[in-house]
C-alpha cells in the first residue's frame, strides 16, 4: 500500500444550480488543493456529501478525481452505505477506478453491535484487494468504533488506518499508543481545530474539511509540526480556528451539516473556486447576511484578494 | 387514495443460506399474513431490512409482493434512503409497481434540521403521484419528526399519514388530537406492545413486526378494539407481550436489530413459514439455546402444533 | 402499609415573592386537591421542586403537609438526594413526621451502575421502617431503573411500589405483568397525558402534576376507568391533554422545568389557589403574554369562573 | 484574587471502613500532593465524591484541608448542589473557611436552560466575596456550559475561571481564544490524558484526578510544557496515560464513577497513602483481581518501592 501521511482533505463536491455535480468546479477544487501542497485527497467523505449521491454519480466523481489527480497524490474514496453488501459493491467500483484505499464507516440506520461492526469490516476487507480505512463518525452512524475494535481489526490486518471524526481525542491517543508498533497503520484526525494537538500526539494525517478553503494553512501547520515548531503550529491553528467560525454562521436556520459544508462552499465560491454554494437537497442554502459574514471571516484570515 | 386502516404488518424479508432473498418463503410470509386477516402490507420497512437491500433487490421485492398480494389488500412500500434524490428514485420505482403508498423517513447519516426534514417530504411528494406516509423512527435516523412538522405537512397535503415508531405515545396522541378533523389522515403506531392503548387513543392502524409471527393475534386485538371490548383487547395484548419477549433473547450477543427481527425470523422458521432465520450481513444470527428459548415462547403463546 | 391507589398528585410548593415557602398557599393547594377527591398526596416530588429546598425547608414542608392532610389521605414524601447517606438522613426525617411512604430516585450527579442502583435502594430500605417507593425519572437522574431491577427489588421486599416518570410505557406494562401476582405492589404512572392508557394496562395509581390545576378532572378520569367506561375516560383525558399544552407556552425562553411546573403555578395563581407563580432560583418566571395564553387554556378547559 | 495556575489536583476523600472520612489519611493525601509540587488543591470536586457528603461533612473536610495546606498553596472548594440557594449556603461556609475560590457547576436534577445557568452563576456570585469558578461537567449535570455563556460570564466578572471536564477540547480552545485578553481568567482542563495538548493550547491549569496517585508526574509534565519542551511533555503524558488505564479495570462490574476514583483510591492504598479503597455508598468497591491489576499498572509506571 502507498504510505499515507500528511494533509488529506475531504474533497467538497460542487453542484450546479440544477443540483448536478459541477465537474469543472470539481477540477478547480482539486487543483486548488494540490496547489496548496496537500499530500492526498479523500473524495466522497461526509464533506463530499457522499450519501446524497447515488451509485452512478459516485462512480463518476471518483473517476473524475482520479483523472484530475493523475497520480500526483494518493486518492482515498469513501464508500459509505448502511450495510455490508452495498458497501462492498461501491467499494469494488472505487477499487476498479484505482483508488489507493477505501474509507468505510460502521453500518448505519439499523443498529448494530460492536461485534457486528467488526464483522462488517472483515466482510468488506475480504471482498476487496484495496486497503480499507475505518471511518469513526458516531454523530452520523450512531455507534462509536471502540478502541478495542480498532486495535483488533488493525492487528488482524483488516483495516489499514483510522479516520477519527469522533471528537474523542483521548480515545484517539490510546489508539496511537496501542498501535505504536505498527507505523504503517495510518491514524488520521478529522478535526479542523485541534490538528496541532493531534500531530503532537503522533497522528499520521489530518483530514480537515476546512482545507478546501485554505489548503496552504493546513500544509503550513503540518510543516511546522514536522519541524517540531509547535509554537508556530499553534499560531497557524489559531488563525484557522478563527476561519472555522464560518461553520456556525447559518445556525440554526440551517442544519449543522448545511451550515458546515455549506459555509466551506460559500467561502470557496467567494474565492472563485466553485460556481455555487448549493448543497444537495434537502439541505438549505446559506444566503444573504450569512454569506456576507462568511466573506468577512475569509478576508480576516488573509484569504482572497 | 385507498383508505387505510387496521393491521398493516411490516413484511419480513426471508433470506436463503446464500444471503439471497428467498422468494418462495416471502410468498409464504405474505400468504400467512393474509390468512391471518391483516388489512394491508408494508413491505421494505425496518423489519424488512430495507437498508440492507440495493435498489435492484428492492424493486424485485416490491414486484413480488404486489404479485402475491394480487390486490387483496393495499400494499405500502418503504423507500428509505439517506437523502432526497435517492428517496425519489426509489419511490418512483415503487410507484410504477403500483403500490398504494410509499413510506419515507427523515434523511439520515447527514444531520438535517426540522425545517429541512419538512422540505424533504415536500420534494418527495412533488416528484410523485402516490401518497407519502411519514415514518418517524428517531432511533434509526437520529431526528424526531416533531408534532408541528407532522401537522403542518398533513395540512399542506404533503403527507397522507404517519407511522410512529418513536415510542413517544404522548406526542402521538397530540398528533391524533390535532388532526381529528382529517379522518382520512392515517395515523399508525409501530408498537407491538401498547397497541390496545394506541387504538384506545384513536389510532387508525397498527404496524407490528411481531404480526409476522402471529397475525391472527393482532387481528383479534384490532377486532376487540373496534367492538369496544377493551378488556378482551388487553388480554390479547398481554399474550402478545409475552410472545414479544423473544426480541431480547439474544441480547447482548447480537445487536438489538438482529435480536428483534432475527427473533421473528427464528419463530417463523419454527412455524414452517420461512426456510432460514438468517439476517443480512453484518447482523449475527440467532442460534443454539437462543433458538430453543424462542421456541418455548412461541409454544407458550399457543402457536405451532 | 397503607394500601395505595388512585390519584396521588405531586404537590406543588408555592413561594412568596421573597422566595420563601408560602405556607398559607400550600394549605390551599392541599385543600384544593382534597376537595377534588384525590386519594393521596405526594409532597416534595419533582413538581414540588424538591432539590431546590434544603433539609430544614423540606422537613417543614412535610410537617405542614401532614398537619393539613390530617390523616384524610395517605401522604408520600420525596426524599431525593444524590447519594445513599443523604437520602437516608432525609428519609428518616420524613419517617419521623409520619409519612406513609418515602419516594426515592436512583442516585444522581455521580454515575452509578444498575447494580449500584439496586444497592442504593437496599441500603435505604434497611435504614427505615417506612415503605420505599422507587421513582424512575431518567431525564433527571440520567439512569433508568430497569425492569429487572424493579422486579428484583419488589420480590426482595425492598421497594413497595414504583412511580414511573420515564415515559417508557412498554417497560411499565412489563413491570405490571411481571408483578401481577403482587397486587400490593403499587405501580403508578407519572404521566399527565396517557393516564387512561396506564389505567387500562392495570396501573394502580397516577401522579399527575397537572392535577394541582384540575384535581376533579383526574378523579373523574380515575372513576371512569374504575367503572370500565373507557370512552368517557378518553374524553376526559383529551380535555386534560388540551389543558396540558400550558407546559410548552414559555419554551424556549424558560427551561422545560420552569415551563412545566411554572405553568401549573401560573394557572393556580389565576384560579386563586396560590399567591405567586414564582419558581425557585435560577428558574425563570412565566410572564406577560405567556400568562395570558395559560389563562386561555385554563378557561378553555372549563376551569375558573 | 490569588493568581491561579499550574497543577491543581482534585483531592480524593479517603474513608474508613465505617464510611467515615479518614482524616489522618486525608492529611497524607494532601501532604503527598504538596510533596509532589502541586500548585493548588481542589477539595470536594467530583473526585472528592462531593455529592456523597452532607453539609456538615463538607464543612469539616474544607476546614481540615485549610489547616493542613496552611497557606502553602491556594485551596479551591467545590460547592456543588442541585440549585442556587443550597449552592450559596455551602459556598458561604467555604468562604468563611478561607478558601481562595469556590467551584460551582450548573444546576442539576431539574433541567435548566442556558440562560438560567447564567443566572445561577450571577446569583451565586452576588451572594459571595470569594471568586467563583465555573465547573463544566455535562456528564454529571446534563447540560454543557456553552462557550457563549462562559465568555459572557467572564466578561461580566461573574466567574473568575473555568474548569472544563466536558471533554470538548475544541470548545475549550475557543474559550481560550475568546478570553486571550483576560489573562487573569483561569482556564483549567479536567483531563488526565490530553494535558500536554491543553497546555499547548494555552491552558492555565490542569486538574487531574490521577495526580492523587502520581503528583510528581503531572508537575513534571507542567514543567516540561512551561519550558517549551513538548516532546518531553508528550513522553510524560504517555506514561501517565498508561497509568490511567486503571480507571477501566473494574468495568462493568462497578460504575464508571466507582471504577475511576475507586482505582485512584486502590492505587493510593497500595502506595501507603490511604487506609482503604472504599467509596461512599452505593458505589461498589474494587476488589480481588482488579486490585492486583491496578498494582501492576502502578509498578509499570515506576511508582512504589
Amino acid at each position: 500500500m502507498t504510505v499515507l501521511s500528511g494533509v488529506v482533505p475531504p474533497v467538497v463536491t460542487p453542484l450546479t444550480e440544477n443540483f448536478e455535480v459541477d465537474y469543472p468546479s470539481l477540477t478547480r477544487v482539486i487543483e486548488n488543493l494540490l496547489d496548496g501542497g496537500v499530500h492526498g485527497l479523500f473524495v466522497l467523505g461526509s464533506s463530499g456529501e457522499v450519501v446524497f449521491h447515488d451509485d452512478a454519480s459516485r462512480a463518476r466523481i471518483i473517476e473524475h478525481t482520479m483523472k484530475v489527480a493523475g497520480g500526483r497524490v494518493p486518492v482515498l474514496a469513501g464508500t459509505i452505505d448502511p450495510a455490508t453488501e452495498r458497501t462492498i459493491a461501491n467499494a469494488r467500483v472505487a477499487q476498479s477506478a484505482g483508488v489507493d484505499a477505501v474509507v468505510v464507516t460502521a453500518p448505519f440506520y439499523a443498529r448494530t453491535s460492536q461485534a457486528e461492526v467488526g464483522d462488517h469490516f472483515r466482510y468488506v476487507r475480504d471482498a476487496l484487494d484495496v486497503p480499507v480505512i475505518a471511518y469513526d463518525i458516531p454523530v452520523c452512524v450512531n455507534i462509536k468504533i471502540e478502541r478495542k475494535t480498532t486495535v483488533t481489526l488493525a492487528r488482524e490486518g483488516v483495516i489499514a488506518g483510522l479516520k477519527d471524526s469522533s471528537g474523542d481525542d483521548g480515545n484517539f491517543r490510546f489508539c496511537l499508543l496501542d498501535l505504536a508498533d505498527k507505523p504503517d497503520f495510518f491514524l488520521m484526525t478529522g478535526s479542523e481545530i485541534v490538528v496541532d494537538n493531534a500531530l503532537q500526539m503522533g497522528a499520521h494525517g489530518v483530514v480537515p474539511g476546512l482545507a478546501n478553503v485554505d489548503p496552504h494553512g493546513y500544509v503550513r501547520l503540518w510543516n511546522h509540526a514536522k519541524a517540531g515548531n509547535w509554537e508556530a503550529a499553534r499560531k497557524e491553528q489559531e488563525r484557522l480556528c478563527r476561519l472555522f467560525e464560518m461553520v456556525w454562521v447559518s445556525l440554526p436556520r440551517t442544519s449543522p451539516g448545511a451550515a458546515g459544508v455549506g459555509s466551506f462552499k460559500t467561502a470557496m465560491q467567494q474565492l472563485g473556486i466553485i460556481e455555487t454554494n448549493l448543497m444537495a437537497r434537502p439541505q438549505r442554502r446559506i444566503e444573504g447576511a450569512e454569506v456576507a459574514r462568511i466573506g468577512e471571516l475569509v478576508r480576516a484570515a488573509g484569504l482572497g484578494a
